[in-house]
Order: C-alpha cells, then structure tokens, then sequence
C-alpha cells in the first residue's frame, strides 16, 4: 500500500524503517539559524511538530516522554531542589518537573527560541508552567552555560535532547559529561535521553563508557515506549555523581499531589528492568570502560 | 519525504499511522483458503512474512513477541506439562514453549498450513523444534478443536492470533473463553496477545469482560515493545482459572537452561507493571464485568 501527500513520513535510515502519520493542515513554519521548526495537525495524534523533518512531540504521545525524562531521576535523588534542563524547548518536560514541589529552581537552556515559541503556540498545554517564579528559561547555547556553571550548583541536570547527530552530538561526549559531573552536587544525577536500544546499542555505548570516563560512579537506563519515534521504544540513561542507582523516593511517589497517565511507583521499578541482550551489553561497556 | 516502490508500508487505519520497511526481493507468495501468506526480503530486518498485507513478523525483532506469548506464562503456572497454541503458524511460540524442560505436550492448532510452509522455508530458525516428539501440529480450526477438548486437559492454552478482526475476531469471545475454561486444569493459565494499549484499549476491555464473564478468577496484562507492530508497543493478556495471578516461579527463570535475548527475572516482574491510565481502566473493567 502506497501513501498520498497527506501522510508525513519520517524515514529512520539507519533502520531501514519509516513511520508515518495522516496530515492535516501545516499550522507552523519558521526557518531559525539552527534548525527547521514545523507545527502540522494529524488526523489522530493532535499536534504534531518537526524539527528539520524529523518528528519530535505530539499532542497524543508526549506524556509518555516528559513523564519518563522528569519523574524516574527526580524521585531517584534525595531532595532535588536545583535542576537544569538542556534543550527541552517545548517545555513538557519543564511542566513535569514543576510539579514536585520539592523543587526551588528550574533553568532551561535551550538555544533556540523558536522551539518554544512553536510550542506556546501550538502546545499551550506543555507550556502551562512557563510562568512559574521558579522557571527560568534561557535561550544561550547549554554546553557553554553547564561549563559555566558554579561546582555543585545542581541536583538534577536533565539533558532533553534532539539525536546524537549534527547539533546534538557533543551532548554524548566525555567532555559535556564532565561538565555535567563538576556542576552537580554530591548527590547529583544527570538522565539524558539514548536513543532506542533495538537500533542504537552503539549510542548507548558511547554514552555509559563517556559516563564512566567523566567519574560518575553508576549509571542505569530505563525503558518506555515510545511511538513517534524510530522502533517505538525509547530509552533514558542516568548517571550518578556517587553511590549506586536503584533506590527511590517511593512512599512520595505514591503520595504524589499530582496526576500522571503513565508514571507510577510500579513504573518507575519496571522501567529500570534490563532486557537480558542489554543487560549482557552494559555490564561489558561498564566494566570494561 | 516520501516512499518509493523499495518500501513495504502497512497502514493502521484507527492509529492514523502507517509503518514501512524497505524491501528487497519478495520470496513467497501463496493464497491459502484463507488468506494470502507473502515473505519478502528486507533491508535491515532480515526476512518479513505478511498475512493479507499485515505485518506479522520478522527475523530481527520476533524474539520479543515469542519470548513474551511464552515464558511469563509458563513460568507463571506451576507445573505446566499440557499446553495447546491457537494459531502460532510461524512456530517462533511452539520453538520457545519446547525450551521448558517440564513441558510434556504441546498440540499447536493453526487452521492454515500454508504459515508454517513459509515459516519452514523462510524462518527455519522458528521451525527447529517442530520435530521434537512432544509437538504434535494440527491444521484445523483450533476453535472447534478447543471447545471438544477434554475437561481439564490442559495447563497452559496460549492464543497466538492474528488480529480480533475477521477470522479471528471469535477468539476475543466469552464463547471462546468459556471453551478454554473447561479445557483447562485447575491452575490452568490462558494467554492471549491483546494489541497496543495505545490505541486498541477497546480490545483490552473486551478482552477482560469476556474473561471474566467465563469464569476466569483473575486476568493481568504485560506489556513489551514490538516495533513492527502499530505503535511498537505491544501487550498480551493472561487470564488465571482460580486464584490470583502475580507469583512466578524465580528460581526457575534465573536457572533456566536456555539462552533468551529479552526475557529474564526481572522483565518477568517488570512486564506486568501497569501504566497508570491502564491501571485505572482495568480496575473499572475487572470490578464492573
């Protein structure tokens, strides 16, 4: 079967495969000096937006994403007062993390403006928290700023960015890392999304041996699915300034003050499970680092 | 962007989504009495087997769905020495079922013979077992076949089906739940793959409606990624005769004798955690039915 002009197609080269949805009308265009940012409506998952042609968020979908980049490393630190998000321009993930009120200040770095101002538009729902006392939000290149940043200064760094291809590609090295690991405070944790573990095992790889090569002392992936993007199934890894990853904050998960459509204390333990083939993978890439 | 004739693309018409792989040489081709049985070559998932143009599966990513229809189940009962596979042509479940050493008996119905023809060509690595002396293969309807089967003959009825629509829209039935039922012993387990809770929760409802309309004393969803399937996330439903699903036989898992790529003791555990939308819709469906 073959698709007409009103389909918008996505083709992930790398595996062979390509994900499609039903257009209606384009509702944004605007050309910035990084990067294409388009706004259409679909047929069946609302809104959904580009970023130089690849699909990023949908009205239907995002919880998915923006549940899983915020709530698993927040409810995984201690007391997460101090968070920085890299990239995160549609600001779903920022809502998130303004929901735990444990929370005192939220810097989003994010270089192009245009991202956020497609999303005020078109995602007012993802951009509710915008104006929260606690937010702030810049639009400055965020490597520079975390290489900037006071040792210590932050609990939670949540890195929500495009692919480790292009612009996005110095996000997985050792030096953003270690940029990562002198900003954070003790008890730090930094989650970056990686990419989908049945096609990008070597992004993955590259990001835990970067992990260990900066000194943080753990790091864990969790799973979601995902079905926008390539595969349908998605990843998040964090790494740990100290200590062992696995223990969270789960009676205040479960007292939570607030609704999720997919996180939950059950969630949150499942997420962590390793699939036997990455399972075998990341003790290799980990000890052998 | 769009796909030339190199793609093989299935539309789900209720996602408003469509999925595409890019093809090489078609290799089978073949219209049954009931439906037409095509395998094509592909670029990056090795071989791809269509039944009346919809995706079924794969040699790269079908570990996930036969690892999932099988060991959860049968590490969830406690001795399962019977056990009976509705549809399951491709013999990917029958090859998984046969790794357990307790199994007894497997008599796998699948009313086409012309599936398991092109899985014995195509995807011989799915049909190693299919000599094995406790294997017995019938090509009739595994309806008729369940509803004459004897009182508490089975242990374990795993329903491997194509999609409730069409011919096997009666497998979703509390007819067809009735039958295995009574087919099953007493700690007997019925699985059944139950769509993508992302767009087919319909299914899901009727499914545990119909479950307990037959008697089932408990039933639980788990839920794993199937990346050529409508969202690439997928779920199979399991319904318990008497008493309460949830326990699983650890030790057994952990010393398993044979080699998986997914499965293992902690996606067993992980696997049944419950998205909290699913959560609250399964409770309302389960204390209503």
């Amino acid at each position: 079967m073959s698709l007409d002009d009103n389909w918008i197609t996505e083709i992930c080269a790398d595996g062979g495969s390509a994900f499609s949805l039903q257009r209606r009308a384009k509702l944004f265009e605007q050309r910035s000096p990084f990067q294409k940012v388009e706004v259409f409506d679909t047929e069946t998952y609302g809104k959904l937006m580009l970023i130089d042609g690849c699909t990023m968020v949908s009205t239907r979908e995002n919880f998915l994403y923006h549940e899983m980049m915020s709530h698993p490393v927040l409810y995984s630190h201690p007391a997460p007062r101090r968070v920085a998000i890299i990239g995160g321009g549609d600001c779903g993930t920022l809502r998130e993390v303004l929901r735990h009120p444990e929370v005192e200040r939220v810097t989003q770095i994010d270089i192009d403006a245009t991202v956020t101002r497609a999303a005020e538009l078109h995602f007012p729902e993802l951009c509710e928290s915008n104006d929260d006392a606690r937010a702030e939000l810049l639009f400055i290149d965020g490597i520079q700023w975390m290489k900037d940043a006071e040792p210590g200064s932050l609990d939670v760094i949540i890195v929500d960015s495009t692919d480790p291809i292009g612009p996005g590609e110095v996000l997985f090295t050792p030096e953003f890392y270690g940029a990562c690991q002198r900003a954070l405070g003790d008890d730090g944790l930094v989650v970056q999304q990686s990419e989908s573990p049945l096609i990008h095992m070597p992004v993955l790889e590259r990001m835990y041996r970067s992990l260990k090569a900066a000194g943080f002392a753990d790091a864990r992936t969790l799973f979601f699915p995902q079905p926008i993007y390539p595969t349908g199934w998605w990843s998040a890894t964090i790494g740990a300034k100290r200590g062992r990853l696995g223990a969270f904050r789960r009676d205040d998960v479960d007292a939570r003050g607030f609704d999720t459509a997919y996180y939950n204390a059950a969630i949150h333990a499942a997420a962590f499970a390793e699939p036997e083939f990455f399972r075998r993978a990341r003790e290799r890439w980990w000890s052998s680092a």
